[in-house]
């Protein structure tokens, strides 16, 4: 082994033996984790899951909870929706993309129902009713929410269909998932060894053989005899991989458990490992959509660039990439009094005026920004259009004073959301390892790398750039199964 | 070695023998391919240099032969401009972030002028005359251009001085930047095989030490004793590549000699290299800068997103990733005529209309888009400010009847442009290999790879995601140079 740092993979010839061996090594508890160790489990193979932390949950266990399931899940038809999984791809293609991963966003929109079975038969909550809304977490318990496939131009590409699955639960969702698929792991055989911390691969004759895990200072070697499955999640907190490939996150909020530092591409790449997609990454942003979507989300030109409609993920992206996240969510009166007030997180906006001359005047904008917008803004809206950005009829109303504006890089804090993002942001990056749907890592000659695995965050999953919520808990359970049935095939 | 068109570094101990040996091997023979070959003979080593092509040149010869130089050159003095190093460094800090590297721009900076006088002593032309107006390349052979330092905020973050040298041409300058160097090269023992595409790297214990190369089919072994210097451009021409790192520019036209194929970035990847901002670019659009400085640009909603008047680079960028292209030039038809003759390319705009109703209808834009623009462009033009993107006072005059657009996707095809880009752009990568100041390329541990160097668009070079002109040819030289010395010092 070279410095105590390195990421380059050990040579088991150089090992003095083993000091732990199983059939499946899956590295990193979070839902992909759990989901790979139990199908491997399930096919009969003996499974050791290392966890850096003190226990298991990782980002997974932080997030609201929602999966990105539909094709006509149960949920979706107690609810009243007829799904297809060819519309769920086609929704899924075009919010993912350009680009996206075809093989796998097909197979997987193809799987959903039984993906959905499968979590349910593991004990995943479900609540068979709609919040009906834009909304990041749905402020109730409700089990079914819209992820934009009912806005512009989504739904002209595809029959619209709500699949956002949101795990019942007081709160944040995720908590209950991972609390669900650790106790149906704890039901298994599966091994899980906590503050074991994998830092290289063991690799021997070009195949992927262990990994080598620091425990409390001391380095400890883990053969395994069929597989390694990597789950390590995306590199959002390790800030030198943030500036290498993805500049423009520098400096902004985390979304994550603080554990997301990248290390299991990197371990993985020194392998040979390709990756894809690295400067991609989900943009959660400080408002609330419920506001944003009943007034408009403008620049620091004071003009709008997106349907308020959509995802408000989509509107992260935007913000941020396109915009700098100078951007600020601009309200009237009637629109702040007609978010329900469980929906308003006891958000106040950060400035008021009469008059848009003075709102501009406040937030900082050139003179007339603001007034040009919302006079054209207002002119077809008073028609219940909006040829601009075509937010939904719905939607559309003309502004009236007073005014309100909230300036998202100066963050919200509504106890839910836990402390608002630096910079008005909580990002996590969506690239990674360059996988098969069934779980193998590919070299950069396309082939697979034998003995490593890999699902969840630490790969591109389903994504190109565009991102929906619910496709990190949905690929990395769905393509963290298939990895973990993979890694358990005798080789 | 496993399939032939695999890049998995090829063991020195699996071959018999070399087919050639020299100390130093450069793979790539465009600007930093040469700048190299010239500093390892000077240092005193042998060296051969391995062209896939027919002869030399690569997209260094297709270039438009800008040369980002400062800090006070003959050519800047001559043309009345004091400059300094630190003002240099604090533009390209600022245009080519965020979090461009600095210790790359700083050295390059420092060192700006020495560099000026290295090209000048092997022959390349520089005249000293400013061509005073935004454009790609100008219409005359004038030597010095400004690259947008005078715009803003540039010309708030560092004392503005005129920095792109332009090598003096018929035309573009390329041609005689790689002519120069190359009768340089001639002029020294460097053996030059050309036909001669490096497919992988042979290593030993650890250290680069040759590549294969394929030559009419035929694969030849090259061994060098010192170092292997990777100057094999950008991977735009790979589709595959391109769609992994950068989807935004799947499909668009490509700014090379057609052999930017990304294989030096692989191979040295597969040696275990670290890569940085795979996902940035260079976006040249088909419009005309003086047409578009005394009009503007407008996205698909008719607003404009930037200041006019900065290095069209710059547009090109904004328009490609926050407008996906739809963008257009509108001007008056004073505007039109004011442009000098030999800088309108031929180009006639796609619209014209009386009425900015008419146009927008031509056009294909929201009713009131257009009208709403430039109503308030002109509202504040006619006082001489431009409140919203700071366009220099010089430009802004209000726009009147008749009008007419560009539409920048449909392309223009001035003959000095060649046939115009696919989808309105011709790009090419700025991303690649991470590389120390003196050419090592650096491994996943940010460690040097022994024996193995890089530099030009192979590298991530000077940049993070803005670009520049001059900044190619620029650092492929400077940096080129340093790395053809640091292979060329016995090992």
């Amino acid at each position: 082994m070279s410095t105590d740092n390195s990421v380059t993979p050990v040579d088991a010839g150089a090992l003095d033996g083993f000091d732990h061996e199983t059939d499946v090594l899956v590295v990193g508890y979070g839902c992909a984790g759990a989901s790979a160790a139990l199908e491997a489990a399930a096919a009969g193979a003996e499974v050791i899951v290392l966890e850096k932390f003190s226990g298991g949950g990782g980002s997974s266990a932080l997030s609201g909870g929602e999966m990105y399931l539909g094709g006509g899940t149960d949920i979706q038809r107690a609810c009243g929706f007829e799904d297809t999984a060819e519309d769920m791809a086609a929704f899924l293609l075009a919010a993912l993309g350009p680009d996206a991963d075809r093989a796998k966003v097909e197979l997987y929109s193809r799987e959903s129902t039984r993906h959905y079975q499968w979590l349910v038969d593991h004990g995943v909550p479900f609540k068979p009713s709609l919040w009906d809304s834009p909304t990041w977490v749905p402020p109730t318990d409700d089990g079914l929410m819209w992820m934009g496939e009912n806005a512009w131009p989504f739904a002209e590409l595809a029959k619209p269909a709500p699949r956002g699955h949101r795990v019942t639960s007081d709160g944040f969702g995720g908590k209950v998932l991972m609390q669900k698929l650790s106790e149906a792991v704890a039901a298994t055989s599966v091994t899980v060894h906590t503050d074991s911390n994998a830092t290289r691969l063991i690799t021997e004759a070009g195949r992927v053989v262990g990994v080598v895990a620091k425990q409390y200072g001391r380095l400890h070697t883990y053969r395994a005899r069929r597989g390694v499955v990597l789950t390590t999640g995306g590199f959002a907190d390790n800030a030198e991989m943030v500036a290498q490939h993805a500049p423009q996150l520098v400096g902004l909020g985390v979304n994550s458990d603080g554990g997301d530092d990248g290390r299991g591409v990197v371990m993985a790449q020194a392998a040979g490992a390709a990756v894809r997609h690295m400067s991609a990454a989900q943009v959660g942003i400080s408002l609330i959509p419920g506001m944003m979507v009943r007034g408009m989300i403008v620049d620091d030109k004071g003009r709008r660039f997106i349907n308020e409609d959509v995802y408000p993920g989509l509107v992260g992206q935007a913000a941020l990439f396109k915009h700098g996240l100078k951007v600020w969510v601009i309200l009237d009166e009637q629109a702040y009094e007609e978010v329900p007030e469980n929906e308003r997180w006891g958000v106040q906006p950060h400035f008021v005026a009469e008059t848009l001359d003075d709102l501009e005047q406040q937030i900082g904008m050139p003179p007339g920004a603001l007034q040009t917008t919302i006079t054209e803004y207002n002119r077809h809206a008073a028609e219940g259009s909006d040829p601009y950005f075509h937010k939904a009829p719905r939607w559309l109303r003309p502004l009236r004073s007073p005014f309100a504006a909230i300036d998202v890089q100066r963050g919200i804090a509504p106890p839910e959301y836990g402390a608002a993002g630096r910079g008005g942001a909580e990002v996590f990056t969506i690239g990674g390892l360059h996988t098969t749907v069934d779980g193998h890592v590919l070299d950069l000659d396309g082939a697979p790398i034998p003995g490593l695995f890999a699902a969840g965050r630490a790969t591109s999953g389903l994504h190109s750039w565009g991102y929906i919520s619910g496709t990190s808990l949905g690929d990395g359970t769905f393509f963290g199964r298939r990895a973990g049935a993979t890694a358990a095939a005798p080789a």
